[in-house]
């Protein structure tokens, strides 16, 4: 073993697994460590600190090891600035440009650390000399597509470090700390109580209530749930796709869902009439503002969205019906649509869709709290799996789950 | 094309599939077949007829499809009596003998159809030609195991005709016409109160309701209202296994189940303790019911059962922790005892539990209206894929349903 | 029942479900109906005709009812030329258009039957009464998003008719008719062999193969052998996005799927830098054929597209990195994409994909052969269920399915 | 805080996640810590020390989180001996009896610490004062319907250590170190040949395999490849139910599996018929081994178990047919004779059954090698959530899986 590095850890580091992480990193990419010093906090409230020196054969596999241990907070004893290079084209970062993880990240840059702006994951990190409002460097992450040609974007990692959430002390209500999984057999009501009281906390504080809804919590029934939520004012954007807005929509036309009667389930037939003509409509009025202003739309979650000044961003998708005029049907459009909605977020509701779901949780970062809620164990994983510190997956019926939710959302904010 | 057989087909034969079923059947098996006279039903009242002469070039393929058709109502025309062997040894059925079908089912014996008793698939027919109140002749099935040596086993169709369940006229409520699959995207409230209506119903018709309860009942914090809905005598019988009991006595003993409180989720560790104590503390009292005598369980469903002289079966499973003195841990007597249940009830809510369901399921007559609730929408699949006339399944959130229908019920029943 | 209306059925209408399905449509939606004619198909080569008068106490129902009828290939006796009417404006139809369904259809014009061209569900029909080569009428499909003002659209459902699929004579193969569900306990090797021989059919049939593909494709180590598809000729057109296209390009780049070794499964860890890496590789060279002409890709699928000369679409989604340039970002622009590949199309093969197979799927007439695979069931039975006369679907591993499939079209292609 | 208690850990209880679990299950349980000594290793084959006193408010809660300490392997400094008590009855332990947990576990009795026989959860711990064949003291696990009055029970956790699994060093092949879940999306080849190289190897080292399979292996064409590593030596137990074996003896007697054919995929109809029948002809030659015998069953499963004298347990349940007559129908007697299987692997294949997996698993001790395969993620993330040391998951298609497997098998083992 000729390389070596030291690096540095600091904070609950034992509790938030990010020991165990880095002891296992190493060993299973072939490294080896050393702890060089260690002092264990002596109690809960206490950090922790840990000196580590690693060592691999080659360069590649250490700088495979210490890319793990970056991720989980390590920083190299005496970190250097951060190496910046300029983009040599628009959308052409540097080659080895770092990619940023969605934890809270600093750069150091004239031998001080600078906090990134906007964090979200697989971003570049673009560092402006001069871009503060003081006149000093300023440090955020571009996507891809938005770099210019000039951009000074960072290509190492050893003058960036990253802070990993931690496990809070005391309780963390619902939310489990970096919860990769997620039970169904956990009591549904009383979890959905604790969101609901999660929620309306987040409102008194004057928070930002994120909704990401998919079709199915028009089709299972739980549409006027949801714009109650809106007319009430808990919600204050919604991200959707064409899909949900026209199940949405055709509910106030026609008082069906894909042609049946939510409430009397009577002509439970495939009348995609309904949805067809229900965009149609709306295409006719000139959008969903103006159907709702010309008495097209009379209720719904679109119909409180526009009355009570509630944003909204339909995304569009391949497989999309007309689509609305207000659906963004460019991928690239709708992500910084996204974008927006998911940086002013402090609660994010995630109901029954994937696509949606991912999309927004692609752009937050990881110290946004987020509520999956969807039928598909499988789809309630996956979107658990990103992160996120605090996070609360439900295997349930979005039929049910949102007018529950609602009820005791308007009792805990009473 | 040498060999020719001619059946009858009577009924609602359009809109019920059977015509359907049987042209398909033998073109699948590779006969054919020529309409020898087809009398339409000219309204949705009046009933059609058709006869038909079906050709297959062997034996072998003409049974094949004999059987199918069979199995769809058809019956040869000019039907012979049943063929009748005596079974050679108890448990021992003779060669080809007759397995039966979940239709309703008549025998011709002596010629005259009698009706078989005790309706069940996958059994032997037995004919006792005296054994009638008033020494006619009597048939009923019996499954294998329960064969005694020399009972009369029908070993032919050629005498047998079944009556598969027809569509209802007019409208079946939530209740799909040999409904094959299942959609998760229906509306969940208005579901569940279309099944509560049904139950309150049933009830006040005098029917009998039977509940198939899965653990997963308990775990997600919807004991209390099953529990309520047995109190109110809503409930004729449970039928479930050493699992759901034992966490509905752990909630009752120490308020959790597998260690978690359901209400506060506190303690979300794995508490295992808790739950081999419960069983442990059953068995020390002698059973549930001393249990709840001696006062160690006070609340819950299987407290509400002894107290309210419901009657449940507990069957065993190799999965089962201790078991609990009243668990039948050998499946046959099992199998009879929810056979016994299954005889009685008129609608059976399937709630959570596969292995308990399909043990159930396999005891019922084709006309039992059922109920099947699971998170998976395989398990709901595979419930409703028995042929009953009449079922409803509902992919959703047991923690949500039950304590939703014990409203709807509620507000329905009074 | 003052409204009455006579309509008839031709053709395969008892097995292919036909009459069934008008028979209980009438009853479902509150009408009645009195059979005036029926002749039934004496064999399994005979058509049947039936004549069938239909009754409702308001036109609202009657209207609904004839519309189950008409999807049901019911046409009015004594039909009428089809109602056409101009589109008032861009991307705006009359009120009350027709709606298409996925079946070949024709349409009433001066007296005669006119096929309709690109047949595709949920879009308007629009009439060119000169437009044919010949100077005849032509009617064709239109999207909404591509209705041109002063369109000629049909309004009313009075002068077409649709022709659903019938239950072909014979074996169908692995293909089941009009088949809803799907069960993961077929055999699986053998059912692959069926898929295979089909392919193998359809190619040495002069047929056109469309292959539908997700990311887990490549995650699931099954890019080799879809590539030697691709490079033996047996497909001629992939429809995937930009996920599928960056995993395989990552492989050829750094031996990786998202960071993890396909072949030995080494660094199992979350290393998404290969990925963004990737594709800012390919964004450098200038898109995927340059990065092919440049050496920067070597192997895999997208490699195999462009040495073969196979066309790809890659349609865009909001959950995309990058993306890279080869990605339509449009989602009305790779609609009309997909819509091009999905015309020429003998079989599609849906592998693991939900959104780009419904994407695909939506495009298709009923009478394309689908292929339909993926691990998760209620994916697969949401792609079957949408009317195709022959599709088959599978619940299996994707990174099974692929190089079996390839081993026995290899096989079968000999 | 008024009551304290003190505890060491020793190993490497970082990377294996201990010391993480220690600490947060303090803070969860509403406790507070303070660590008196810690000693961390200095590379990764050093163990770490760690003494760590740990506060409560009441002896209740304090008792909580010594229960969650201790089942991180804690131990009490200074450890007393084993408290033990005289079971009351048969079958009735003494309150608050210790529960055992699936790790190594060690008493202390008369000041020395003695390891514990069959290793097994939620059982008792009975320690015989002169059992051993020294006539010294001899501990072991018991079940709870085991327990003989006078049974000397060990009631409190200060005298027991349990040693959780320690993270191997050293790659661990496929087997990930306390895998809590799984994923659809590694490359499935290269998973089936690093499980086919583990299977090989146990062999060649004398190890115990046995395979627990579900009715799925036969439905889904399994059934010849496990056939074929019964025959080749490579399977030393079956662990199966009533289903499996009938299915298989179905498609020796008829070629098919539940009616279908499973090579042609013929006559896919429900063909109960065979599967009854399969089972009376069984019956009729007085058990599997007899039908062997007399050339009923001449190929399958079954076969080559009786072949090649290679145990099987058939364990009854409340949905079998029949039951064949070497199915044990008594749940208890089953699970005696699943635990005698358990004992003995090295390696455990559950194949596409829950409940049978489930069954063998709580037999098993954390140190056995388990490879769980199902479609359903679900299944394999329960089965996966039991604390094994070294498991490995598969979301696959057990058609495709079992022949990839023996194909595999056949080549390591050459």
């Amino acid at each position: 073993m000729s390389l070596t590095r030291t690096v540095e850890l600091e904070g609950h580091i034992i509790d938030s697994g990010r020991m165990q992480q880095c002891f296992t990193a190493v060993m299973d990419l072939g490294g080896s460590f050393e702890v060089e010093e260690f002092n264990v906090g002596k109690n809960e409230d206490e950090a922790s600190y840990c000196q580590l020196s690693v060592s691999a054969d080659d360069e590649a596999t250490l700088q495979g090891i210490l890319h793990e241990l970056h991720q989980n907070g390590a920083v190299l004893r005496d970190p250097p600035n951060v190496t910046l290079e300029p983009a040599p084209a628009d959308q052409v970062v540097p080659s080895g440009f770092y990619s940023t993880t969605n934890h809270p990240t600093e750069v150091r840059y004239d031998d001080e650390w600078i906090p990134v702006e906007h964090i979200e994951m697989d971003c570049a990190l673009v560092v402006e000399p001069e871009g503060s409002p003081e006149g000093g460097p300023r440090a955020y992450t571009k996507v891809l597509n938005a770099i210019d040609e000039g951009d000074l974007v960072a290509t190492d990692e050893s003058g960036i470090r990253v802070k990993p959430p931690e496990r809070p002390r005391g309780s963390d209500g619902p939310f489990g700390f970096m919860q990769g999984g997620i039970s169904a057999e956990r009591p549904s009501e009383s979890t959905i109580r604790q969101i609901a009281e999660e929620l309306a906390e987040t409102k008194s504080n004057g928070g930002n209530v994120l909704v990401v809804a998919g079709p199915a919590v028009i089709h299972s029934g739980a549409g006027d749930a949801l714009a109650e939520l809106v007319r009430k004012g808990y919600i204050d954007a919604i991200s959707a796709g064409n899909g949900f807005a026209t199940h949405d929509l055709e509910r106030s036309i026609y008082g069906t869902s894909l042609g049946m009667n939510v409430e009397t389930l009577e002509h439970p037939r495939k009348g995609h009439k309904h949805h067809i003509w229900s965009i149609s409509e709306v295409i006719r009025a000139g959008g969903i503002e103006a159907a709702v202003e010309k008495g097209v739309i009379t209720e719904g979650v679109m119909y409180e969205c526009v009355r009570n000044d509630v944003p909204y961003v339909l995304a569009g998708s391949i497989r999309d019906d007309g689509p609305l005029p207000d659906t963004i049907t460019d991928a690239v459009e709708a992500q910084d649509a996204i974008r927006e909605q998911a940086r002013e977020a402090d609660l994010v509701l995630m109901l029954a869709t994937l696509l949606h779901s991912v999309a927004v949780g692609n752009c937050l970062p990881s110290t946004t709290k987020t509520v999956c809620v969807d039928i598909n164990p499988a789809t309630v994983t996956q979107l658990l799996d990103r992160g996120s510190a605090q996070a609360v997956g439900m295997v349930t019926d979005i039929g049910t789950f949102v007018p529950t939710l609602a009820e005791f959302v308007l009792e805990a904010g009473d």
